[in-house]
This record gives structure tokens, sequence and C-alpha cells, in this order.
């Protein structure tokens, strides 16, 4: 199903006033999605924020079911959260490394990602391997598969699109190796949700992270996490509290049987019922039609940039995605994002994923190399892309 | 100051619908609070999430500044999080114990803390010690004392105003003790925070951790952490990421030297400012009033209720807050919770914490009795409170 752009747009607000290009960041949410955060807490207003939430027991509930049907899971194995970083490290943070074994990760892994990795790595007597990349700038199936071979591999753990290369991981790939191996694989899809279909199957991975902010259109301070039933009971919280544990005869307490053992207590509700319309508004669209449009959005821009003699496209990969990423010579990108924003367009800035990686690793100075992020998602024109364009020319 | 209960009500939407007497579960939220929420959704619809963000950093650094003079801290010590208790678990697990020592807490602590307390007693072969109370209910200071004395003391974890009690816990005593014994001293504020002033100098805790959505009037899903700046380094973050970090020439990362570090990334920036908004309105009403009126409105209802032949109050203590328990005899009280709804006025069910410490650290079965909980605000009327009781006199 393709895309009806000019649909999607009137139900838009933000158009109006930007060419948003800044979608891996935070997109512009669409009307049912404030809609129903706004109409959620103004209920709260009305009858009070338990009342509230009791009223929408059943709609929260769906949630979990709309979030589950996004990525092929059962609502059993996703445990709602506020940020999707926090959600992937709460699950590494729980599960029972055996000290002296390695944890295999990619060379273009979140940032914030590493800095736990590392503190984890320490404190669990972990070592961490970074595999190459391929020719494309991709993981490295083969060098994965020559490290899983080597053993005492406790997890691999993959950023699915870096937070600044178009790439995609061959997350498939990796999830079969992990799966033959019989080796867990967490995968971090804070980029990917949203923007094209995930499946837990064909992935074949064992946790997943996402975000609601970002390609899936949902309000800031929500996110998802996914466990696979089958390993959840591996997995020991790492905080426990009253909505962690239920209460039971024999130990007084003991830890949930579903993903939700990964909750805290307290949460805004209008917030997650925010997450699940985007969801659904999402599915409704069609995650494949989302991918194309974006898909041709993102080449389309590449293209004319490429065509530019003073800039540079920096994306890697096979499978490419809505992330653009480029420097223009002569011009920092903090300087070029600033004059777009002069002009309403709104990109980002983000360091070059290629050493980050390492210097965190190993502790070392590093001034990451900074680049321009455009970030396209199916609402944007080609239109715009052209008024950006048109910018850098001048 | 004493409150303008006219003008507080025109300023609460939810009074025309319902007699809120739940505000300890969660208040109704006035109109200025509910406003700059979503105001900022707005914003953020209107031109992008992080660009509304960068709009309001002057304002949603000016939260910092709010929730600190709320409490008599310095913007550096406070953290915003989602949940009080998760943020309360978070600075507890990120605390380095001495296997051995002993973690010394009341007998009417939050139940969710007590899950989150076994499990670092398990976790660092700690001994929970449960004081005693006094003949009031509280806290006995004088046994926190004896068990300061005895030495090997790693902390005193307190809940201020019990969940289900209308007792308020001495805890500048307490406060008092702990400093001469230079042990650290962590508050639970979740219910006290809103209802009356607080001051971590005269309460000379050294950790507090405060919820948004109860008696400040907050949005839901909003929390505050304050962390005493003498005392910040002696944590260990649980979990560190790219907020809790700052990049640093040496060690490529460093833990952030504020209460911050104990933040994740990500966060609803709407929810942040409207606990920002709460936090003014109850300094412009001023706490002084808002205790005298609450307590007011409080002994009225316990006053009344004592009259009905049927009812028992179960609230102990010498000074009290806005939180009323009661029960009726062969009247269960989800029961009544259910009648009073039917009438739209606002009340929950809680658990007697009296047993169930206990019964949560030995793992013992426990069947805790519930009661009904009635929790009056400075907008309540003397006129809702006698609706109440006129119910249950029938």
């Amino acid at each position: 199903m393709s895309i009806d752009v000019r649909a999607v747009r009137q139900q838009t607000r933000g158009v109006l006033n930007v060419a948003h290009l800044n979608n891996a960041g935070s997109s512009l949410v669409p009307r049912p999605v404030a809609e129903t955060v706004v109409g959620h807490l103004r209920r709260e207003e009305e009858i009070g924020g338990y009342e509230a939430a009791e009223e929408a027991a059943d709609r929260l509930q769906n949630v979990y079911c709309s979030v589950a049907h996004l990525i092929g899971a059962r609502p059993n194995e996703i445990a709602l959260a506020e940020s999707g970083s926090r959600a992937w490290a709460v699950a590494m943070h729980s599960f029972p490394f055996v000290p002296g074994t390695r944890l295999l990760i990619g060379r273009t892994e979140y940032a914030g990602n590493v800095i736990a990795l590392r503190q984890l790595a320490r404190r669990n007597d972990l070592q961490i391997v970074v595999l190459d990349d391929d020719p494309y700038g991709q993981v490295d199936v083969e060098h994965l598969q020559r490290e899983l071979d080597r053993g005492s591999v406790a997890m691999v753990a993959l950023t699915h699109v870096p937070m600044a290369d178009g790439l995609v991981n061959p997350a498939a790939e990796v999830g079969r190796c992990c799966r033959a191996a019989g080796v867990l694989f967490v995968l971090d899809a804070c980029q990917s949700v949203g923007q094209m279909p995930l499946d837990v199957e064909s992935l074949g991975c064992d946790v997943l992270a996402g975000t609601g902010r970002k390609f899936l259109r949902g309000p800031r301070g929500t996110a998802f996490l996914y466990v696979r039933a089958s390993v959840l009971g591996r997995f020991d919280p790492l905080i426990l509290d009253g909505m962690s544990t239920v209460s039971s005869g024999a130990e007084g307490f003991e830890v949930r049987g579903d993903a939700r053992r990964f909750e805290s207590w307290e949460a805004s509700i209008a917030g997650r019922l925010g997450l699940g319309r985007a969801v659904d508004y999402a599915l409704a669209l069609g995650l494949d039609g989302v991918q194309e449009r974006v898909g041709s959005l993102a080449e389309q821009l590449r293209t004319e940039l490429a065509a530019l003699p003073a800039v540079t496209v920096h994306d890697h990969g096979i499978t490419r995605c809505g992330i653009v990423t480029f420097s223009v010579k002569g011009s920092e990108a903090g300087n070029i994002r600033a004059r777009l924003a002069d002009h309403q367009i709104n990109v980002s800035v983000a360091p070059r994923p290629s050493n980050e990686v390492q210097a965190i690793l190993t502790g070392s100075s590093h001034a990451a190399e900074m680049v321009v992020r455009a970030s396209v998602h199916y609402y944007n024109t080609e239109d715009e892309i052209l008024r950006l364009v048109g910018l850098l020319c001048r």
C-alpha cells in the first residue's frame, strides 16, 4: 500500500511550519497521537489520574497488543518504558553474565549503549569484542561467525540502524548465526522501528528495544522492550518493586512471569496511550509502504546532495534507510544546521560513528567528526528536499 | 498565607465533576499545570520534539531550580525522573554497601521499597533492622538511637508519610540522630511533598525522593531525586549512559558531577515542564498554608468519621497529614470505594502497613487488611467531607 502523502500531511500540524528532516531525532506526531495524549490528560484533569487510568485500563492493555503486533511478538513479551536506551540497559544489566565470557558488538553501536557496555564489562569481567565492518560498512557477518565459532560468547548486541549512517545492519543474518550458535541476540531497534517492517522471528532476536519519539511518531518519553518468552526467565530484574513482582503465598512476592518484570511503578498513562496510537497509525499505513517511501525520499536526497561539489555523503550499507549524513567542505555541521533552521528546515548534527565506539571502549581521547544528519519520513515531500538542497547550493 | 479555596477551585477543572479525596493516589492537576503540559505538546507538534525542547531549554533548567527551592536544596543536587520509587531505588542500588552492615528502616515503609530493600540486602549481604514504632505509631527515635549506637549501620531509610496512615514520621529527629552518628539518611517523601513544607537542612536527609502526581498536583509520570552534594560522589550510578556521563579527555567519559548522574537519556519534556509548574504553583500558594488547610480538613474528616458507630479510624501519629484511613464494620473497603465512586466521590483502598513490612522481609504469607483511604487536599471543601460522611451514614 503506497502512502497517501496529502492525507498524512493533513494529519500532521507541523508540516505547515517546518520542513522536518529530523525524524531520527524526534518525528512530528500526527494529530490522532496528539489527540490521544491530550485527551487522556484532559480526562485526568476531569476525574483524577488513577480514575482516568482505570477507565482506560482496556486501552492501556491494548498498547501491549499493538506493540507486540508491530514486531511479531506476543503481548506478554512486551514491557513499556520511558526511554529506549534505558529499557535496553535495564535488560542488559539484568542478564546474569558469566565472568570471563565475551560480548560481541558492532562498530557503529549507539554511543550511550557502549558506555553502559563498558560499565557492564567492568562489573562482570567481560571482554568486549568489536566486530569488523564488511566492505559495505555493515557489521561483518563472517567475522561474527568466526567469533561465534571460537565460543565463550555471552551475547551479541547490535544497533540495527546506527544513529548517524544511512545503513541498515543485516540483523536477520546476525540472528540466524546467533540462533545456530545458541547465543542470545539483543537488537537496539530505536532508529529502525517505525520506518520499516520488523519481525522478531525473521530478525531472530531475543531482546529488542524501541523508542516512540523517532520514526514511530509517538510522544516523547515513550519506549518499549521486547524479551522473548523463552529467555525471559534467564533475566534477573535489576530493580524489583511492586510492579515487577506479584504477591504470592509461598515467598511473599515473586518476580512477574511476563516482560513487565522490567517495568517500574508509575508512568505517564497519556504517553503510553499515545505510543499505542502511534503504533496503530503506523500499522494502518503499512510498514512496507512506509519503508518504500522513506527509502525513495532518502535516495533522492543522497543523489541531489552528491551532485553538489562541496558536499560529501557519508552513508554506507547495502540496504539504506531514512537517515542521510553528509558534510559540506569549509562549513561546520553546526553552522549548516543553524542556517537551515533559519529557513524552517530541521536537521540535526551527529558524530560519525566510525571511531567513537573504540574510543569509548579504550577510554581514549577523541574528537568525533560531526556531520549533518537529515532524516526523512514518509510525510516529507520531494519539494522539501529540493528546498534543503537549494539552500546548500548557495 | 491562607488558601483562597474559591480561587484554587476555579483553577481546578475536576472539582465540577468529582469530590476528589484520592490526592495520595494522584491529585487533580490545576489548570496552569495542564496548560503547561499541553502547551508544550502542541509546540512539539508544531515544530518537532527536539526543536521544542531547545526552545524550552531555559524553562527546563528552571524546573531543577524550582524543585531545589521547594526542598531547600541546590539545583545541582536534583535529578528528574518518571517515578519516585524508581528514582529512590536507583539511588539505593547505586550505593556501595559494605557487606555485613545493617540497614535501619521503619515499620511503615512503602511496600515497593521494601521489596527493593530485600533484593538489595540479598545482593549485598546486608541485615535489615526494622525499627519499633513508638506509642504514637511513629518510628521510635530512641530505638533508632540504640541501633545507631551499636554501629555497623550502612544507612537509615525512612518513608516520611506512610501510604496508608495519617501520621507524619519525625524525620527531622531521625535526621539529627543520623547526622550525629555520621550515617546516611534516605527519606522517601512521595506522600509528604506538596502537602507540607520540606527542607532538607531541617530534615537532615542526604537523599530524598518525591513524586509529582500526588500532593504536588503535577503530571503523572514525573518525579525527582535529591542527593546532597557532599555525598553524591559516594554513589556509583547503577546504569551509565550518554546522560549520566560527560565526555572527558582523559578517560573518554566520566560520571557527571551533579545529581543528573541518576537520570537517563530521554524523558517527557512536557511532563517535566508540568512538574516545574506544579512546584511553582505550590510555592506561590505557600506550603505552610497548604499544610494548615490540609491538616484541618483531615481532622474534620477524622472527627466526623469517629462519630459514626460502625466506623473505625486507623490513623496514628502526633503530627498528622491529609491521609485518613478507616474501615466500616461489615463492609469491605473495596465495596465502600465502589459505592462512593457511584456518587462521584473518589477515595482509594490500601493495605494497612502494620504487618506488611515484616511479611515481605520474611517472605511469609500475609493477607493484608485493606482499609479505605480518603486523602484530602487544600482544594477540597468541608461540604465534600460532609457528603462522604453522609453517604457512610446510610
